[in-house]
């Protein structure tokens, strides 16, 4: 308990603190009926190591989160969502006070056109599910943004510098942090990642792999850097 | 401590000691891509208090489990799987051995037709999904049966008892235990369920609500009572 004292007192607090900042973070569930959903692999570690690493540099932090395993991080406010549609809503509703936005979730890109009332019976030797796109949170966030500094994720297994790029730019972007979720010690469930950070002017900036909470600690001082230069 | 030690002298212990149990717990996950997957709301808790019970009166039990956020019980050989498919597998490889098989994982009936080798992008405004059907796994059991008691779980949003009477015979099965999803203080992720027993003689055993554990004791139980009956 001393060390992590002594540690959160040696932390650049100076530029954190007081700042309001949203995560969001684990996966969205698109029902199909009462029993099924479509899923996704994120397991909210990435996202929750950035909450608690923003909370202990005394950021005030709401976390939105979909399902993970994981406790939510002290000190934190979180909001647990189940669908992109509830996640945009509390993402929304929060926005215009937010200082910083975070967005480390995997937000489902479809959800199925109709939900079954009653739980759908395998009858037929096949079914097709018919999917529509979900709303784009980031998209609507970067036409939205003011004064934020508004970070996104790209999970990608392939082209990963390209696809993130593309979405840096789409989504009206500061920073964009890319791995590839196929190499080993990387993405989902990994307790390290490696990532590339990506900046508004091109530049790219390579990490290693390391914990991810190592990780949330160099978005967080690349963020401070970004709320400094906006002065 | 003490009390567990007593309650556990206490137990039936006769019936079940050394043997074999097979329990299946938790929900498959089918991929769509590598990051995408159809899932379902199965908690695992049901099936994790069976086999917990069932050790703790001497059985040797495999705990053939899907994702959950639960840990194992202790004393229980688990084998982890993902897909409808490797569970498959997982019980086949043990089922001759086995005295007793009580299926409590709720397996995906369908799976995508195709799993696309990287992750699907957000072209369409709609996306058509083409599932198939998984192998059903209870009803190969039952076909194969031979000193087996095969016991099923139906968990229902309508209809409750004739869809779990349908079960039980289609199956070949030696009990059901059928639950309705929709009732409060029943189904997923609940820690207490509203069953109700169903045998081949057509006879209905309504169970009240009450813990997981407890009815996964009454389960036990009656399925000692199969076990002498048989002799």
């Amino acid at each position: 308990i001393i060390v992590a004292k002594v540690d959160e007192l040696l932390r650049p607090h100076g530029v954190l603190a007081g700042k309001r900042i949203l995560v969001t973070a684990g996966g969205t569930r698109e029902p199909l009926d009462p029993v099924r959903y479509l899923g996704n692999r994120s397991s909210g570690k990435m996202g929750y190591a950035i909450a608690e690493a923003a909370a202990l540099r005394g950021a005030e932090v709401i976390l939105v989160s979909g399902s993970t395993g994981l406790n939510p991080p002290r000190g934190v406010l979180v909001k647990m969502v189940e669908t992109a549609e509830e996640m945009r809503q509390a993402v929304l509703a929060e926005y215009a006070a937010c200082d910083v936005v975070i967005k480390a979730a995997a937000v489902a890109d479809y959800r199925p056109k109709e939900i079954a009332e009653h739980k759908i019976k395998k009858t037929g030797e096949t079914l097709t599910l018919v999917l529509e796109k979900n709303p784009d949170i980031l998209r609507e966030l970067g036409a939205l943004k003011r004064h934020q500094i508004l970070v996104g994720f790209a999970a990608e297994t392939q082209d990963l510098l390209g696809n993130a790029q593309e979405k840096l730019a789409k989504k009206n972007l500061d920073m964009i942090v890319a791995n590839d979720v196929t190499l080993p010690g990387a993405g989902f469930n990994a307790d390290t990642n490696i990532v590339k950070l990506i900046y508004r002017d091109g530049s790219v900036e390579e990490l290693e792999q390391m914990p991810k909470k190592r990780v949330a600690e160099i978005v967080l001082d690349r963020i401070c850097d970004l709320l400094t230069k906006r002065g």
